[in-house]
């Protein structure tokens, strides 16, 4: 099966644990199953290291793309296997663009024939394995040519306001879509679900050359590099407006297993295995709290109630988990600078921040490298406190251990590469630092 | 007039503020009146500054002597002016031979007369100036020969069941007392209330020569310097035992003003002129909660009613106000480093702790030194983040700087002394790395 995992939000419902370059799918918060074979080694995985590890698990030749914007390649390249494809969105253009961009990579990049299909589906649902059966049931109806579009249609457990609606023609497994709804008022969802209407999940699967051909119609572009070249002057329109509502030859497939949508810490809790992930504990006197810490230090939760605490670099959460849903205006008025964030190579944390130095923690991913780099405005001095690797400074090479301390003045080039994980603390100094003083290189080795 | 203030208590009842080495009395959570002028420059101050301020507010001329032990004489020095006297315990040893050592200390070391009075007072009451207007008066009665020892008497705002409490024979403003009654239950106390009983808050006056003859004749000693070198060889003896119930000639001067005791988070919270210390944030349906955030990232509440928050490096505490005062076991439960910790020179804080690492920020008062010291186990780098000063490595003196970075091996000797204030990251190498690992040495400069 092919499939395109769609990958947006920057995740503000879910701070602290999820900020401007962490969105919720990367949150690792899910207990992970035994023998589950990844570069995960950790206890928990994130939305995305489960829903790919469901996927080849259930079909272990399927080639996943994750169709994201490039603020995210550095968290999917941390997170999942070297294999999982990824087509960037060089800016946000709304679905349809970033639907045909992904189908383009999938053709020419990929290369993958015109006359097969996928299945695209959103990157963050809970779901089990059933779902991803059902996902290749989709796969195989586009490819049959079943319907031009083939949707899957979840069986409503509620009559939500939360999701559109799709109407089917009849109630079998597999039926013609009647017509689609806009999310409803609760009445409304009642009576679409009395005439059999299912959820839309947003997962839909086509031939490639379904929506190739409609993007030629709409976009002047001959393949994957001329549109990911142009992609900064296309319209943004989604693809229910530009494909959906123009073809009649749309089919739904009914699933009716698990399946959920964790956009809150009320929903998100729910999932939890265990009250506690992380350093943390609970009086006696505790109902119905949890608690995710990721951060050094214990929580100590007393007399609570259906409450959610979740704390990280980027600050601390405690909250009603009814209250929890009404986050996003309280955070976007933290103005905060990024503490913690995945990267190729590793990771880093913000350890102190003063009024002319930063200190950070670096943590590199053995055989891993920074990119070759500069400030303009900062010096800079390394002390490696783990493992094994090498630095270049202004072209010179030498290998470091634990102990080395290298000192690098402003303007000077810098990169340190690790031959076992490698951990460092790193000093910066000057008046105005900031994540965009740097300047990247070629490294000439 | 003289006082001494007793200082004792770990404090954990207000983790994670307090810990093994700041009791409660350090946390800097008591806003701070404009124009109070002392060393404290922060806009919250401590409890032992507050009384400290308070003290000096009734009595420029006071004499203010601090009877303590070892682990607490750093914070005072950092906290308090440099005119404090202390009288440092060797070791623990209960009340009465502490108050002992403390009134030979004023004798011996201060030279004050064996006819001049001294209160001894808690450090840590909440209270208002006229306390301090009532400990004059007290010390007065003491001088005048009132009696021998004269106490202070709270009038009972409500049948405490937490306080013993003093039967005077008369319901004049000073009367001698007919009796002490230990802490009695609910129904029992208002009985000693209905009595004109009072609370005991361990506030009390005498004469110099009163205590150091009851200490000769219980302690074989001659001197400060004597009792001091001898003080591990003391029994364990409260001054009540010793003293109070030996006295017939007993005083109590009624006080009516307000006194509370801040021993919980319960208690304490109810003492704070604004709900929010540090960076938090309250949405509107949160009810009666109070945040106190020490750390440099922020505190979301939504939702919570009658609820305590507090964060320090220590850890993060997240309950009922009620609950509470059940904290001690889940703290003791918490093995833990000391994670910030106020010197007489400044103060430091641990911002990483690894297996074979640790990261810390040190920061030094200007014209304050740490001692010239060497660890056997560890190598350490230091990176100076602002201000300056000069090290010493190894008897070799160097001026130091921002950006300048000092290594420093095992076994080496070093000190670093600020001539501004100064801050510097040290970052710690070794297999075994441990507070105990130091040998301190004489500077000779």
């Amino acid at each position: 099966m092919n499939i395109i995992l769609l990958s947006g939000g920057s995740g503000k419902r879910l701070w602290p644990l999820s900020n401007d370059i962490r969105s919720k799918q990367f949150i690792k918060i899910f207990k992970k199953p035994e023998g589950a074979g990844d570069k995960n080694t950790d206890a928990y995985e994130s939305m995305v290291q489960r829903v790919y590890r469901q996927i080849k698990s259930a079909d272990k030749d399927a080639t996943v793309t994750i169709a994201t914007g490039k603020s995210q390649v550095s968290a999917i390249r941390n997170q999942l296997s070297d294999d999982v494809g990824i087509s960037v969105e060089p800016c946000r253009r709304d679905t349809f663009p970033a639907i045909v961009l992904a189908t383009a990579y999938l053709h020419d990049v990929k290369g993958i024939s015109k006359d097969e299909a996928v299945v695209v589906c959103p990157v963050d649902p809970y779901v089990n394995e059933d779902y991803f059966v059902a996902l290749k049931q989709l796969w195989e109806l586009a490819r049959k040519g079943t319907a031009n579009l083939v949707l899957m249609g979840i069986d409503p457990t509620y009559p939500s306001e939360k999701y559109g609606y799709i109407i089917p023609e009849t109630k079998d497994a597999v039926a013609k879509v009647s017509t689609f709804k806009e999310k409803p008022d609760a009445v409304t969802a009642q009576q679409y679900i009395e005439q059999g209407g299912l959820w839309n999940g947003g997962v839909f699967a086509y031939k490639l050359s379904y929506v190739l051909e409609r993007a030629h119609q709409l976009i002047d572009f001959t393949d994957y590099a001329d549109l990911f070249s142009k992609y900064d002057t296309l319209t943004k329109i989604s693809f229910d407006y530009a494909v959906v509502e123009h073809e009649p030859d749309i089919a739904v497939m009914r699933f009716d297993g698990e399946w959920k949508d964790l956009g809150t810490w009320n929903t998100l809790t729910e999932a939890m295995e265990e009250n506690v992930i992380g350093d943390a504990r609970l009086n006696d006197t505790c109902r119905n709290v949890h608690i995710i810490n990721e951060l050094g230090m214990p929580v100590l939760a007393m007399g609570l109630q259906d409450v959610v605490i979740s704390a990280s670099s980027e600050g601390i959460l405690v909250s009603d988990k009814e209250q929890s849903s009404y986050i996003k205006p309280f955070v976007d008025a933290i103005d905060q600078q990024i503490m913690f964030a995945e990267k190729s190579w590793g990771s880093f944390r913000v350890l102190d921040v003063e009024e002319n130095s930063m200190t950070i923690k670096v943590t590199l991913n053995p055989g891993h490298k920074m990119n070759y780099h500069s400030h303009e405005k900062r010096d800079e001095v390394w002390t490696i406190i783990s493992g094994r690797g090498k630095t270049i400074v202004d072209g010179m090479e030498q290998p470091v251990q634990v102990g080395d301390v290298i000192t690098m003045q402003a303007g000077c080039k810098h990169t340190v590469i690790a031959d076992t994980k490698l951990q460092l603390i790193e000093v910066q100094l000057g008046n105005e630092i900031s994540v965009s003083d740097k300047k990247k290189y070629e490294l000439e080795l």
